[in-house]
């Protein structure tokens, strides 16, 4: 608490120096624990400046996803309200599962600098090295029914690539139903669980992996990481802040969270198939015990994709996996 | 183990008598030994009787929704491979959901004698006095989409209705989605829940709660047991058995999950319109927001009532209470 509270009144004065006997007089410590508080903020990544005669002056913030960075600047009310941060855990997602079990409310955010067993899609794996990706779960509770619980995969999309956009420049697409890609390379997914009764979300689990500072080395084949695409466009930020990307996140989950409440899904489909890289592209659909093939027409409104055929019959696909065909 | 040993020989021999040598030599015990374990098996309800020159004979076995006896006789292959029953639980789809999550097969259920917080739809409960009811979950591995989910509720019903005819002969209805009435007053609930991504099901959970015995005063309004029906109904049989019920439940079950794999809903859907009272009905339906009211036309292939407005308009319910109008 008392760290938080220094790092807040070095924080308001970011511009210049805060005294130490400002300091003292704030927290209600001495001179000596004052130190040691810096100190132990050092240790913690944060970069303070120690001037004899001017005092403390903080000068930069270690790019960790803890509470209080995360929650520093944060202009959300429900999504990150309470945040969870852990060194590792199996996945983000069962934690936040589990929680939800146990009656924890809608907008808790759980954090993981490294996942064991982070999940993709149907049982396969999301690889999750440690402090180089964005490994975040948050729940929701919507009045919603099991089929339209698509729509909030596709809301999350929306967001993770507007945030992207937003901290990076990069033109972020998004490919059905839940991957944000960049130049044809993946660099996030998107899971969505559920507990439910036939007729009634109980709670939604969001797990929202993207790949930031990756190396090129370390990522699957397929895939990149914000750091590798911010190289390949030849931009001058090259590490890209994963606090800043997560915020944008999670504000972005707000925003439109509140707006599918209130005025229903019909912004969010705009929103989305100008994001999206598919209408009018020729793709293969691998199902569970068939495929298809044809162009990609539009998603209805519970966030099934409509693919017209060759025959010239348009199908709903709700379940898949998307080649693009060339 | 030898309990279970020295009852099937009992059993097997249901028509005449048992010598303790015969028992001794089967199960590999001195007579004392045999002698105790008969008298554990009164203990548990079973009633033996003890002739000194013919031997132990099998009487009646309590009415007990113990594995042992479930499965005796029990014809299925997936659903009761694995029962555990339980003395006192909160809720056994709670219990039946955690194992799921464990990992727990397709086709384990879960007894109890007494739930302490029997779960109905929306957070409702579901009394549950020991011993006088059927109180069952069963973990289903389906291969289908979250919306798809209904079906399985409405099988389950189809299911329960059959039994409940078969063990009892009284005319059990369907009202949908999920309960079982007689005369116009509900004997069972389903309560249908599942875990599941956006276009796959993870497990589902079936829970089933039967008032069998339960007596008028210990009903809520509404409801009924089918020892009350019986009575009502002039029936001699006042003592209707919880387990053959329970083992009928488990065999519809089965051959219906077995028929929806390989033939598909419509066969589900038809038995349903024959079980069920209300195509033709006069309904009220409160939904979360708003309610409406008309004609019961039909059930779509997803399991979502269709009823007809007084505008005539068609219109397709998934969820909601339903009130018949008189």
């Amino acid at each position: 608490m008392l760290d938080e509270k220094i790092l807040a009144v070095l924080r308001r004065s970011a511009e210049g120096h805060v005294s130490s006997e400002e300091l003292c007089k704030l927290a209600g410590i001495s001179r000596a624990a004052i130190w040691k508080h810096i100190e132990k903020l050092r240790q913690e990544g944060y970069e303070i400046e120690a001037s004899p005669h001017l005092g403390y002056r903080l000068i930069a913030v270690p790019d960790r996803l803890i509470p209080s960075e995360v929650k520093w600047a944060l202009n959300t009310k429900i999504i990150g309200k309470e945040i969870l941060s852990y060194k590792k855990v199996d996945s983000t997602n069962d934690v936040a599962y589990k929680l939800a079990e146990k009656g924890m409310k809608e907008g808790c955010v759980i954090f993981a600098e490294e996942q064991e067993r982070g999940k993709g899609r149907h049982g396969r794996n999301w690889l999750s090295p440690p402090h180089t990706g964005i490994y975040l779960s948050f729940i929701l509770r919507p009045e919603i029914a099991p089929n339209e619980i698509a729509r909030i995969t596709l809301l999350a999309a929306v967001c993770v690539a507007k945030a992207i956009r937003g901290a990076t420049g990069l033109s972020a697409m998004i490919k059905w139903p839940n991957d944000i890609i960049v130049n044809g390379r993946k660099i996030c997914g998107i899971l969505t669980e559920m507990k439910a009764e036939q007729d009634r979300v109980d709670f939604l689990i969001v797990g929202i992996g993207v790949n930031v500072g990756t190396n090129e080395r370390s990522l699957p084949k397929g895939a990149s990481s914000i750091r590798v695409e911010l190289r390949r466009a030849g931009r001058t930020m090259t590490h890209p802040s994963r606090l800043e990307i997560a915020r944008r996140i999670l504000e972005e989950v707000e925003r439109h969270y509140i707006r599918l409440n209130k005025s229903g899904f019909k912004a969010i489909m705009d929103d989305w198939k100008h994001l999206s890289s598919m209408p009018g592209s020729r793709i293969k659909v691998a199902m569970q015990t068939r495929s298809l093939e044809g162009i990609v027409h539009d998603i209805d409104e519970n966030g099934a994709l409509i693919v017209r055929l060759d025959s010239g019959i348009l199908e709903a696909v709700s379940s898949g996996d998307i080649i693009m065909v060339r």
